[in-house]
């Protein structure tokens, strides 16, 4: 396959402290080079081995491709008008996940994997080179299996989420939904789906009901994920670090219990700060988790209702200004944070082995990131080794 | 001169309430003509006149390109440095905007017409169509002189800021400093200013003299602005008002006094909400402005210190978010009240007549620039009835 030398990188970010200094294991005037999807060197540039293409950085930093480890990207229609009645202060009691529900099961599998697609190329172009993304605006056997055959088709980070809410025709029978979603459309979705999510809380699905969706997804090889203490304190935290689950995503409300569970287990913090923003709720407090040695994952959970940015860059600069960040630990939270949060060895860091993820920024440092908010600094991509156009 | 149409514009904003519905004017499945450099018609779709080229919006938002009247683009170097530092947490005394002006002044001219034009092309290319922009980073007469002379290639809305601070050589003789900025530096800056302004907060330039600096501009035929109660309560707003000036700028501690002041004066209030979000400081509060019947535009503030941010998009998601604006009043702010704050007629709307400045949006609805943060949504862009690469 063809290699190709991308160098006189200002800064390169590998995340690797073997390779460069601090924890982002940073180089500066350094070289990458890629062959076939993967990285074969990394180095000065006045080093770099002979190669068949060459890219020349022009002291702009190269960082590795973000991953966006929670996104919502199954669905159909939008929620602008939900939207601007929550920001103009005017009560809005329709639409909610239901009115989403309803605009899925009506669209073809066409229109969903078109609309996925598209999300798919807007995030890409704004440096995201791995997204998972989950079902749960189908809330049928039928309508959640052709959701994730659909994702499954763009990205093998897929999770079945049937348990996103109680499906509106199980309103009056919740348990009923739950054996639905722990049977009959469990076995639907499981062949293409390598996680299971569910969202418990208020409102949504209680410990009991989480504890056994998530045990009958592992049951059928899915491995566990958790949306918790979003709306306020719960039992979904502590629940997810129990049932070995590899992210609890959202921890916005988090007791002292709650952060020494996360301390003491192996389970990933992924905060979702465009949900906050987009929701004009409180942020989480990222500083508290580091400081208690949590693993911190930022990710987009982008959908069309309580956040609907792709921007990786976005949350990494709203992390920074709200949740006491340092602009170095939200890039590693939204690079290697997030392979963390996906149990991936293979992204999130440039080593020599490791996909050929990259992004190469119109900026001389990664901190521009957070210093030039909302500026669209991703000048190149690359997704296992090939440039994205 | 070619004229071209640009049809199924899914929504369509002009600003010009006589020319659609509510207080923006929106029209849907719309059309623009432009002919040479002007808007030549609006209307439907269907009742489109021939032209010579046509460009198919296919149901997407088209808006008035962004008037951002608030910029200081005349400087070399960054502070990344200082950036890191202020959002870790960790003391960072040196540096300021002294910094800048030590790197501006060893600037070779090319430099910092190169540093404008690439600022000037990524606003471009995020819809801004026009860009005020100041001195105040030279602080001598060659130097504030020659920033202004670079900056009137580029754009006619150029503003005269040698009372930005005072220069560094005049620390222990401010007086000295204030008649030099309103002698032979204003006499070499004014051939190439429209505009003069003042920071008149603690620590800059007092009330008396930042009457004293309008004053002698207003006399050399440079129409005042003002940087006003940006860091605490003080004289500027109600001093700007008194002075006639066109816009009052950062408005983020105001006296019920001050807005009375504003309300009952011709004023614009400039937000700036870049600046807070990079500051972490407390943000101004449009609602309370807007509510008293006040004027207010959105600008970046876009400097290399407080607010580096060069995005008018961005700019809307946090005033909608922090400032008690809905999305369509920040659109109105980033748009026409841009234009009144820098006392334009020809641009901020879409009406036969006014320049063709527009922005074509890779979304139905312009609440998608509040809606989706951070994401690149500005698709395409006209800049004086040309498309701009
Ligand atoms: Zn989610
Ligand atoms: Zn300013």
């Amino acid at each position: 396959m063809a290699s190709t030398a991308i160098t006189r990188i200002g800064t390169l970010i590998t995340n690797n402290p073997s390779l460069g200094h601090g924890p982002l294991g940073q180089l500066h005037d350094a070289a990458v080079v890629i062959d076939g999807d993967r990285i074969a060197w990394i180095g000065t540039t006045s080093e770099t081995p002979t190669t068949d293409s060459h890219h020349d950085a022009a002291g702009r930093a190269v960082i590795p491709g973000f991953v966006d480890s929670h996104s919502h990207l199954l669905f159909a229609g939008d929620r602008t008008e939900e939207f601007t009645a929550r920001m103009s202060g005017r009560p809005y009691t329709a639409g909610g996940i239901r009115s989403t529900v309803t605009a899925t099961r009506r669209a073809s599998d066409q229109q969903l994997d078109a609309n996925l697609a598209a999300h798919l190329t807007e995030m890409r172009r704004q440096g995201t080179t791995t997204v998972e993304t989950k079902s749960g605006y189908g809330l049928t056997t039928e309508d959640e299996a052709r959701a994730l055959r659909v994702a499954r088709a763009h990205t093998p980070e897929t999770t079945y989420l049937g348990a996103h809410i109680t499906a509106p025709e199980y309103a009056e029978d919740p348990d009923a939904y739950v054996a639905l979603v722990t049977g009959p459309m469990l076995d639907a979705c499981a062949p293409y789906a390598r996680w299971i999510d569910v969202f418990c809380e208020r409102g949504a699905f209680g410990a009991d009901a989480a504890r056994t969706i998530l045990a009958a997804g592992r049951a059928r090889g899915l491995a566990p994920r958790v949306h918790a203490n979003q709306l306020g304190p719960g039992p979904g935290v502590q629940l997810a670090v129990e049932a070995g689950a590899v992210s609890a995503d959202h921890c916005t409300h988090l007791t002292d219990a709650d952060v020494t569970a996360l301390a003491d287990g192996d389970t990933v913090a992924t905060l979702l700060p465009g949900c906050e923003f987009s929701t004009r709720a409180p942020y989480p407090d990222a500083r508290r988790l580091i400081t208690a040695g949590v693993t911190v994952a930022l990710a987009t959970d982008c959908n069309p209702g309580s956040s609907y940015t792709s921007s990786m860059p976005f949350c990494i600069a709203v992390a920074v200004r709200e949740m006491g960040m340092t602009p170095e630990e939200a890039l590693w939270s939204a690079t290697a944070g997030g392979a963390a949060a996906l149990a991936r060895d293979d992204i999130g860091h440039l080593t020599p082995g490791a996909r050929a993820d990259l992004a190469l920024l119109a900026a001389p440092s990664p901190v521009h990131l957070a210093y030039r908010p909302g500026v669209p600094l991703i000048e190149a991509v690359w997704q296992n080794g090939a440039r994205v156009p």
